[in-house]
């Protein structure tokens, strides 16, 4: 495989990218992760999302526990060559750990207008199978 | 202007949470940038994008050079409690300092099938406005 692409990353002093994941077709975002160069590689070459997790410090193969496997279709580097968006379809329709179709379901009410009133995140998604019966 | 919700955020080390920007309507994902408390506090105040910019250590109110302002629709926090989205009315249908509508303009190339062939990053969307016309 060249590495020029590899290279135009500009990797944190971590040696990591952020990563927005983006459903095909419905266009919502799923999730935000995070990439070294050889999880990049890796989802590259298969076609399929591969992550560095950094609380556990190690490659995390989308879906290897929970089958909620992503399937690439396009990758995408912004401007500053420092965060990549990934579309993806979403195996399941579940990408979130909680169960839920998007990791954002935390909504905050009553944005713009926040001075006195009560304001807080609400959840406004649904979850669509019980994590006990995703991680057996 | 209570307080709690902006407890929820998990900032990190610096102090910022990093903030997905998704236009309404198109869904599509115009920019990535950060907010620190104040930033995210005037957002939700003044209902329009206030970030904070790492590279130049300021507030940055969106659209105070371009006129590109973001007004906000909606603001989600995920799962973890530590990543921001917000759906955003974007003017002059331009995120992008480049002039285009949104930063994520680099493609790369044959994903899935990038073993032996050339690969590389490729621009595939537009310049609506030359950002000298943007910048005066």
């Amino acid at each position: 495989m060249n590495t020029k692409w590899l290279n135009e990353v500009h990797w944190d002093e971590q040696g990591l990218v952020p990563v927005i994941v983006q459903e095909t077709g419905s266009n919502d975002v799923l999730m935000f992760a995070w990439m070294n160069r050889e999880a990049l590689t890796l989802t590259a070459q298969g076609g399929e999302a591969v992550y560095w997790s950094r609380s556990r410090c190690k490659l995390w193969r989308k879906g290897e526990e929970s089958g909620h496997v992503q399937k690439v279709h396009e990758m995408r580097l912004d401007c500053d060559n420092d965060v990549i968006l990934l579309k993806v379809d979403q195996a399941g329709a579940i990408a979130c750990h909680t169960g839920r179709h998007s990791c954002f379901f935390q909504k905050l009410l009553n944005v713009g207008s926040v001075s006195g009133v009560e304001t807080n995140w609400e959840t406004v998604e649904p979850v669509l199978k019980e994590p006990k019966e995703i991680y057996k």
